[in-house]
């Protein structure tokens, strides 16, 4: 095999030398000698992060105090990043706000969207979709009588069969986050709105890897998170996008005081903001999203088609070189083979895969195990370069052709986030 | 007046001299020459404070990246800290979880608390009461057919009318955020469980500056925020108690993953975790999350009755100099004279109270102002001093003595948080 990956690793650092992105990697801390194939999951930090959660903490808070509501519009903050975020989304001003968790916030979009569709009584979901959204679909549903919950692969195959006259709303994962998967946001858009019903997208797993044309798609509702990607930070708060030509009319039941027209009035009884503040709900926690700040900087003036570009290439060249040397080893693709129906992640399969995972950590491959036997990679293209893609697959394949996952030491469980 | 100020002056001192808590001050970063009365609203930072976010942010998020959840206890971190919060609030471990915003935790235990009594159709809560509260109820209210909003002052004048047969759950606030006034826990209650109702106490202007006794009173739910007296940082995440008795049936529908029994089993149903993390929903804010921890340490040993008598004399020598001075130039007080009636602050009433405020804070002096006319000034007892509290009442005499509040750029209005 030397000389197989010692053609590969020459064809990496060409890749990497004619790389548009190769200088953005500078702008993070990656710990020495780690390849980290799990920003999908945290993404590192900006090496802008330390100083702005220090400034946040020490001038801020501690020097400020109560003034720093005013003077570093933090009660603003939700809308600002906001704002900054919406041209990674296709999205306009306006009509995204930063603030609660995912789960939270699809809760509000659920809400939402049956208070849009009253005379509707379906939430249409992912059997197989990150589990907190239908989680979440649950209680709603156990909250509003006669709404019930229709399952992709429990009670029809495909989500599209699921979709009829009776359809509120539909809750569907843009990439998923298991298999890297895509799913076509136009026509599943167009096809729930030619029934009546209304979409969220919940972005997890693409925003900040590659183009989402939310608009362009006549998306409605949107959330997402800012801890992938996006590199926001551990926990840092998610996204909801609300199309602007719903914001007259939606409502949603998580109605705070940070959704109030007019916060400070202190009114008896709440009256939400017309525009995107309505899915505020409470007091955001400002160290966590002054974090977001410099990981957005980042996205400035960033070509999402060249991101897309590099993320098909960094995947194609690991599946290609794994499934060469560990095809015959037993791991097999678990991710879409098609570059374009893929996302910023490879899945593989491996009946044993978490040890084969607690493995390659111990050899600083970082990736992530996900019940029952996938192996879970991502290829984050603003600090992942080809090298060290070639690198981790050549780790990969000498931890399988050597049998060391079997070591005693990689079979205990842990819990990996 | 010089004699009155110098004799007030000297006994200050005198107080400062046997105050048991006097040392507790250092552990604070309070900035020069500011006189700080807005504890009640954002707590100061703990001096240990940044080095604890700047290692969450340096040495956890940016080192090690997602290896922390499991080597830094991330997941764990709101049981963690609920635990350590739970004496200041009379409760036991597994009783309180630390969570999202006070305002989604109102939301998941008025839930919870109608989920218990689902042939029950009535919330009760204050007309007066921090608005966050009465929107969050209405939200409520409006999701689940047949359920309606009595409240305080509309409906009835004393919250313990509106409390009948039909009565789910009272949601009160144990300290007013306005007057400051307290409400009796035990009593109230005690009449609520009469009548077969639940009550979930609101702590957020009690916690941390006076001892609260859940479990002696019997409580079945609370929330709390930890930025105000706890001094947890901007927006801190709040926390949320359940009564252990109730843990076993009680149920809210914020499903998300962290409430899970298992969330990392990827189970296709939501199967809410037996004991408090059933209250959990989704990822948390790690860096805000961590501020809290030097915030909690310092309350390590405190003795809350001391706490509270420190209190009642700082807000007692305070009311006395103001109403001395500035009672006949027309300031009147708005808190309940009676010290065992009051919380840790003290309010304050006067038609062109902004003003006023506006002037004491260009001299130093921080409270803040709450609309018609309420001049809102919190006595921390951890770091606020007599000394202080008698120059904060001389410098307010001087600014009404003065006029000097009638100053034109004291007059225009911006946002106090």
């Amino acid at each position: 095999m030397g000389a197989f990956w010692a053609e590969a690793r020459a064809r990496a650092a060409r890749l990497d030398a004619a790389d548009p992105l190769a200088e953005m990697r500078a702008l993070f801390h990656l710990p020495a000698g780690l390849i980290y194939l799990d920003g999908n999951s945290l993404g590192p930090a900006p090496k802008a992060a330390p100083a702005e959660v220090a400034a946040a903490t020490r001038q801020e808070w501690a020097e400020g105090l109560i003034r720093s509501w005013n003077t570093h519009a933090w009660f603003d903050l939700p809308v600002i990043y906001g704002d900054r975020l919406a041209p990674l989304i296709g999205a306009r001003a306006g009509e995204v706000v930063v603030c609660d968790t995912v789960s939270i916030n699809v809760a509000k979009a659920l809400h939402a969207a049956l208070n849009l569709r009253p005379d509707r009584s379906a939430i249409v979901a992912e059997g197989a979709g990150f589990h907190t959204d239908r989680y979440i679909a649950e209680g709603v549903a156990a909250t509003r009588p006669g709404i019930r919950l229709a399952l992709e692969g429990r009670d029809a195959p495909r989500i599209e069969d699921l979709i009829g006259d009776d359809t509120a709303v539909v809750l569907v994962n843009h990439v998923d986050y298991r298999t890297g998967a895509i799913r076509d946001m136009d026509s599943l858009t167009r096809a729930a709105h030619a029934a009546g019903a209304l979409v969220i997208w919940d972005l997890c797993h693409s925003v900040g890897a590659m183009p989402v044309e939310l608009n362009r798609a006549a998306a409605d509702l949107a959330v997402g998170c800012t801890y992938k990607y996006l590199n926001g930070g551990p926990g840092a708060p998610a996204f909801l996008f609300c199309a602007s030509r719903h914001l007259p009319d939606i409502s949603q039941p998580l109605s705070g005081w940070w959704g109030h027209a007019a916060p400070f009035a202190f009114e008896p009884g709440y009256r939400a903001d017309p525009g995107i503040r309505k899915f505020l709900c409470g007091t955001q926690p400002i160290l966590s999203l002054r974090a977001l700040s410099p990981a957005l900087d980042i996205f400035d003036g960033i070509d999402m088609d060249e991101v897309r570009a590099k993320s098909m290439a960094l995947t194609g060249l690991f599946i290609e070189l794994v499934e060469a040397t560990c095809g015959p080893l037993g791991i097999t693709l678990a991710s879409p083979r098609e570059a374009g129906l893929r996302g910023s992640q490879v899945a593989l399969s491996f009946a044993d895969g978490y040890p084969v995972m607690q493995a390659l950590i111990a050899d600083d491959v970082i990736g992530d195990f996900r019940a029952p036997d996938i192996l879970r990679f991502g290829f984050a293209p603003l600090y992942i370069g080809f090298t060290e893609t070639c690198r981790a697959a050549e780790t990969l394949h000498r931890i399988m052709a050597t049998g060391r996952w079997r070591e005693a030491r990689f079979q205990a469980r842990h819990t990996v986030t």
